[in-house]
């Protein structure tokens, strides 16, 4: 999808930037041949890069020039997320990641433990680099709320009754928290007023909320090729997902019962996939999270009020069209 | 043996900011059930709490007085320190620690690896909101550090003719660097001159190496209800340290060779440990550690030189000789 966007122009406008971040993400180790093969591995493991672009266009809305910082600070919003997905694999236990297979099953837990540790911590060194308070306070919020979401989602595991605040504070800390920090130290490496600061903030939390939320969606609507992992993984894994949740506040008793039974089992076959999308289909799980979805990326927009108009902004205006209409 | 470090009043001059660093420790989380239980577990798991006292006395030897932000630092410095043991026990599957199930025994991988990233982001975000640069940049520097000592050290298991550097460090990496960083950061933390940051500094680091080297000689020659888990763990493991690497060098070729068969095996039965235990007996590698241990020592010692004399500075000295003498 690096490809796709920037055939759409999407990402267009900071290619250049978005270069040099791959230049930067693809050394970051010296004299240590298994961290640096095991990084270089996760970190080319494809990804949309968004959280960069979050960074670099987030920059250039609000008038940057100098390339270096952004740069950098898109690398370590990328390594961030980076570590977060090498750990979650070994939450989830994930063979897969992007259709090869995970770090963890091509390198074992041990190693993934240790490299995901190895990116965050560079990542911190390179922020402490910087000597920005401010921009360093962001993505440490950010990464406790990402923690602090991935132990709650462990907690609800198969809970279908979990609480739908916990599940959005789950959406918030695991996506949308990293997404507002990489717009939030975006728009403070240039220099940004106070005000247009949290707009971007807001923008990348609403805007990350929103990914989440279709990514949850696709989930159970999109084709296992656009995937690159089976469909209905979340309820595989035991992640109780919008989708679900609306079934389970609309349909007939016998439907949240055999739904009811199906998380019982801990465990899904099949035949059981082809139920859950009957579900899904029949109670219009998809549009009601799309629904919720059109609400965030509609305060998203919003949020770029604050900006003055610019290519750069008309490039965040166009992402959330994006995460609208995406099926990758 | 925080009881009995008191008793030999050896960390009793800070023993009050111990006990306040002890209830900073228990109050890390608010509002996550799952994550402050594990999160208490893993901290309460005991640990000597010296790199805590070495913040402490470090800030004490020069010349600090106010409590709070030397209880942060030192608080910081546990949870780098709970952080990186959660993990560890995931990377070598131990069972125990400290006697007792390991976090990852009682609460599975999963939960371990968000647990540990948690309180390391908790860790960052307090320095964060503490607002100096050249302590977090410390910090930073040592938690990169030690990912890479401990990836090295995965690349090694096994390996009977590991270069020695490589094994120093190591034992740098894994120990001495978080050890160095709590003096450097007790000593910023005072407001000391350059020269005596850079000297408590190099006691951390000379003490920790000195610190590791003994529990790797430890790991062969106490008993094993003094060690909290088998003797010999570091083979069983694939860990190959000093007192190996000294029989290797100066074994007879049928001993050697029946270590690398043993090697070989990547898996020990108890008769093997007799005979490992043996062989450190044969060729004095114990001694031979011990010797390379009081070369550190004896330069943590000189180290203290730079700082005038003062019952901290008093405790530090005492604490090398605890180093050297400690059978726990």
């Amino acid at each position: 999808m690096t490809e796709l966007a920037q055939q759409n122009g999407l990402f267009g406008l900071v290619a250049e930037e978005l270069r040099a971040v791959e230049t930067c993400l693809q050394a970051p180790v010296g004299g240590n041949g298994l961290l640096s093969s095991v990084a270089r591995y996760a970190i080319a493991s494809g990804g949309k890069r968004v959280r960069p672009a979050l960074v670099l266009l987030a920059a250039r809305a609000c008038g940057a020039k100098e390339a270096t910082r952004m740069v950098m600070l898109a690398s370590v919003a990328e390594m961030m997320h980076a570590a977060t997905l090498i750990h979650d694999d070994i939450v989830d236990r994930s063979p897969t990641r992007r259709g090869r297979p995970s770090t963890m099953a091509r390198w074992g837990a041990e190693v993934s433990v240790l490299v995901g540790d190895f990116l965050y911590s560079r990542a911190v060194q390179m922020l402490v680099a910087d000597e920005d308070l401010r921009i360093m306070r962001g993505f440490a919020d950010a990464t406790v709320a990402m923690t602090e979401a991935e132990v709650l989602q462990l907690q609800h595991l198969w809970n279908l009754t979990m609480p739908e605040p916990d599940y959005l504070k789950i959406v918030r800390g695991k996506t949308a928290a990293l997404m507002s920090a990489s717009c939030r130290g975006g728009a403070q490496v240039a220099g940004a007023p106070e005000a247009v600061i949290e707009a971007l903030a807001a923008y990348g939390l609403q805007l990350g909320i929103g990914f989440q939320l279709v990514d949850d969606a696709l989930d159970y609507a999109a084709r296992e090729e656009r995937l690159g992992k089976p469909v209905a993984s979340d309820f595989r894994e035991g992640k109780i997902t919008y989708p679900i949740l609306h079934v389970m506040a609309v349909a007939s008793e016998a439907d949240r019962a055999a739904l009811v039974r199906l998380a019982g089992q801990q465990s899904i076959e099949e035949g059981d996939v082809a139920f859950l999308r009957a579900l899904v289909e029949r109670y219009a799980a998809i549009p009601a999270t799309m629904r919720l979805v059109d609400g965030y990326l509609a305060r998203a927009r919003a949020s770029l009020g604050a900006l003055p108009d610019s290519p750069a902004r008309e490039s965040l205006l166009r992402l959330v069209d994006f995460v609208r209409e995406r099926d990758w």
